[in-house]
C-alpha cells in the first residue's frame, strides 16, 4: 500500500492519521465508472462509508450520485456540489426535517422503509404542494408471488418493507396523491465477495419486478443498493475490486424492463484507499506468554475491530529485516475491546516502528468517537503530501 | 426515573436528548462520600464514564479526585479546578507528551501498565527534572509468590504488567532515580454486582502487597480500581448502588497495612442518573410477523446495545393505559446492529410516542460518534430545565 512507498515522508508527521491514496481513488474511480457505464447504470457514491471532503470532491468530479441516510448528508451533498438529481435518501428513521429538506431540494427518490414513512411523506408533500419521488425498499428475502420467506435471517431486518405491508400500501398509494412510485429499492448486506449472491439477488429483484409491474406500477429505475466487497486479507493483490465482474453479474442476470438501474457503492470505492498510520507506544509480554504492541491509536479512530470483529491487514513500516513474531496488537482505550488484532504475525514490533492498519477508508474515520476525551485523527493526503514534498517541506 | 415523573416539561423538547437528574447524581455523590470516608478511603471519579462539565462541576463539589486515561482528561481535569494531587492517569498507552503534562502539574500518581512504560517515564522525568509517582498496575490473575496462573482468562489481557515482568522490573527500578514507586494498581473489570468478586480481589491484593512490602517497596497507596455495577434491568428498585456494602467488602477483607486506599468509581457513580430521550418515528411489522419500533435516536447516541449487547430498560412515556407489546427496538443508523433491544414488552408504541432508554448516564454520551452524520445529542439537565419552566419558558 501506500504508505509502505512513501514512508520516509511520512516519519516526520504527528500519529496517528488516516493516509488516502487518493491516486488509487482516482484509478477506483475511473473503473467504476468504465464499468457501470457500459450498461447505463447509474453509481450513487453511499456517503456514510467516507465524508472526507476532498473524497467526496472526487467522487463528485466522477459524476456519481450520492447515496445519503440522513437529512445531513443530504444537506452536505448539496452543499458539496452534487445536483439533487443524483441523490436517494434511504433509512429508517427519516425525521418530518429531514423529508421536507429533501422535498425542498427535490432530490432523486426517497428510499421508503415501510409503509407508515410512505404516508408520512405523502402528508409532508402535500402540505408543501410536491409530489414525491419514491422507491420502495423491499425486504428481499420475501417473494410476494408466494408469500414464502426464502430466508429466516432478513426475515426479521429492521430494513425494508414486508410483504405483510406490500398489499396494505399499495392499497392506500391509490390515496396517495403526493407520492409517486417510481421505483424500487433493494440492499441485501454489505462486504459481499461472492458474485452468485449478486445473482440471487437478481433473480429476487427480477420476480419482485414482475409482480408490481403486473399489480399496474410504472417504475422507472430499480436501485439494487451495494455490498461490493473489499479484499481485506490481502489488500496489495486487489487494491481495485471487480467491478467488470460485479456489474456485469447484474447485467447479465438483471431482467427490469427499461428501467435504469442505480447502485449504491461506498466499501468498494473507498475501502482500499485509506490506511490508519500510527506508531507502536510500548510493547510487553503476558503472563502467558503473548507479545503485545500498544499502538498510539485506538478504536475511537477504528471501531470495526471492536464492533464487527473486523480484521484488517497491518503491516510493521520499520519491519524490514526482522525476525517475524506473533503479536496481540492493541489500541490505547480503557476497554478489553480494544484489540486492532488478536493474533497476527509481523515483524518484530519496536517502540517508535510505524505500523500502518490497512484498508480503512470505509467506516474508518466516520465512526470515530471521542470516548477517553482522545482527539479526532485528522486525514493526511497523498497528493497535497507529495505536493507538499516536492516544495522541500 | 425521572422522565416520567416531569414528562410534560419534556414533550416541547427537540429529541434525541441526554437526561440528567442532577438531584439523583447528587444522592448517589452523597451516598459514595459518606460511605468511603468511614474508612478513609480516597475515590477517584472514572471521567471515561461521562465528560459533560455540569456532571464533572457536581463531581468536584464533592471533593473527589479524578480517574484519567489519557492526556485530554488530565489537562480537562485540571482545568476544571481539580487538583492535581488528586487525579491518577492510567491506560496502557501513554505518550511522551502525555507523561510531560501530567508530570509538569505533578498529578498524584502515573499507574503504570508496562515495565517499558516504567523506563520511558523515568527518561522523561529525568530530563524535566522530576520524580514521577508511580502505581504499578499489576494483572491480579497471577501471584507473584507462586508464579501461578490464578485465572487464564485475564493472563493475555493488554491490562497490567504481569509476573513476567515484574521481577526484570523490580530489578531495574534500583536504577531509576527518578520514578517513585508509591503504590499498586488493579482493576479487574466492570459492572461487577456480586461482591464475593471484590472480596476475592482483596485477597488477591492482600498477597501482592504483602510480596512487594517483602521485597522491599515502601508504599503509600494501593488503588483498587472501580467496577462496581448498577441495575440496568431495574434501575427504579435501585437508582443508587449499595455504597455501604461495597465499600465494607474492602474493609472487611483487604489487609495493606497503613496504606491509604484509592477506588476509580465511573458507572456506579453516573450510571443511573442518565437517560436517553426520544421519540418514535415509525412503526412497522416484519415479515416474521415481529413488531419493529423506529426510535429518533440511534447507535451514534449510544453504542453500548451494538458494541456490548448491552440491554438498557426502556420505557414508553406515552404508554399509559395502553395494552403491552412486543418489540424490537431499533434505531436510525444504517446498520444492521443498531438495535437497542431485540425483543422488549412495552405498552404500544405509536408515532411520536416519548421513549427513555434509562441507565445512560455511563458510557453513553462519552462514546457518541458522527457516523451518518448524526448530529450529536445535546444533554438537559434537570434542575435547569426545572428552573427555566419556573420562570415560564
Amino acid at each position: 500500500m501506500l504508505s509502505s512507498t512513501i514512508k520516509e515522508r511520512l516519519d516526520g508527521l504527528r500519529t496517528p492519521f488516516y493516509l488516502y491514496d487518493m491516486g488509487l481513488l482516482e484509478r477506483t474511480l475511473e473503473q467504476v465508472t468504465r464499468h457501470s457505464s457500459r450498461y447505463g447504470y447509474a453509481v450513487h457514491y453511499a456517503l456514510k462509508a467516507n465524508f472526507e471532503p476532498r473524497i467526496f470532491e472526487y467522487v463528485r468530479r466522477f459524476g456519481l450520485g450520492v447515496d445519503c441516510v440522513s437529512g445531513n448528508e443530504v444537506r452536505y451533498a448539496i452543499e458539496s456540489g452534487f445536483p439533487p438529481s443524483g441523490i436517494v435518501y434511504a433509512g429508517v428513521g427519516k425525521s418530518d426535517a429531514e423529508m421536507e429538506y429533501g422535498l425542498r431540494h427535490d432530490i432523486f427518490a426517497f428510499n421508503c422503509e415501510s409503509r407508515q414513512e410512505v404516508g408520512v411523506l405523502n402528508g409532508i408533500a402535500a402540505r408543501m404542494g410536491k409530489v414525491a419521488n419514491v422507491a420502495l425498499r423491499i425486504n428481499p428475502d420475501v417473494d410476494p408471488e408466494s408469500h414464502r420467506y426464502i430466508s429466516t435471517g432478513q426475515a426479521d431486518s429492521k430494513f425494508g418493507i414486508s410483504y405483510r405491508e406490500i398489499s396494505e400500501l399499495t392499497a392506500e398509494l391509490g390515496e396517495m396523491r403526493n407520492v409517486r412510485v417510481s421505483g424500487l429499492h433493494f440492499h441485501i448486506g454489505s462486504q459481499i465477495r461472492n458474485m452468485a449472491v449478486f445473482a440471487k439477488l437478481c433473480r429476487r429483484v427480477n420476480t419482485l419486478y414482475e409482480w408490481f409491474a403486473a399489480a399496474g406500477f410504472s417504475l422507472g429505475h430499480i436501485n439494487v443498493g451495494g455490498g461490493l466487497g473489499v479484499n481485506y486479507e490481502d489488500p496489495e493483490t486487489e487494491p481495485i475490486p471487480d467491478f467488470a465482474t460485479y456489474f456485469g453479474t447484474f447485467h447479465k442476470n438483471l431482467r427490469v424492463g427499461d428501467c435504469r438501474v442505480h447502485f449504491e457503492l461506498g466499501r468498494s470505492i473507498v475501502g482500499q484507499c485509506g490506511e490508519l498510520v500510527s506508531r507502536v507506544l510500548f510493547t510487553k509480554t503476558t503472563a502467558g506468554g503473548r507479545n503485545v504492541a500498544i499502538l498510539d491509536t485506538s478504536m475511537t479512530d477504528l471501531v470495526r475491530p471492536a464492533l464487527y470483529q473486523a480484521r484488517h491487514s497491518i503491516e510493521n513500516l520499520d519491519g524490514a529485516g526482522r525476525a517475524a513474531r506473533e503479536y496481540i496488537i492493541a489500541g490505547t482505550a480503557c476497554e478489553t475491546s480494544d484489540i486492532f488484532r488478536d493474533e497476527v504475525t509481523l515483524p518484530e514490533l519496536r517502540r517508535g516502528d510505524l505500523v500502518a492498519i490497512k484498508s480503512t477508508g470505509a467506516y474508518g474515520s466516520v465512526m470515530a468517537s471521542r470516548y477517553n476525551m482522545h482527539d479526532i485523527a485528522p486525514a493526511v493526503f497523498s497528493d497535497t503530501l507529495v505536493r507538499a514534498s516536492l516544495r522541500g517541506l
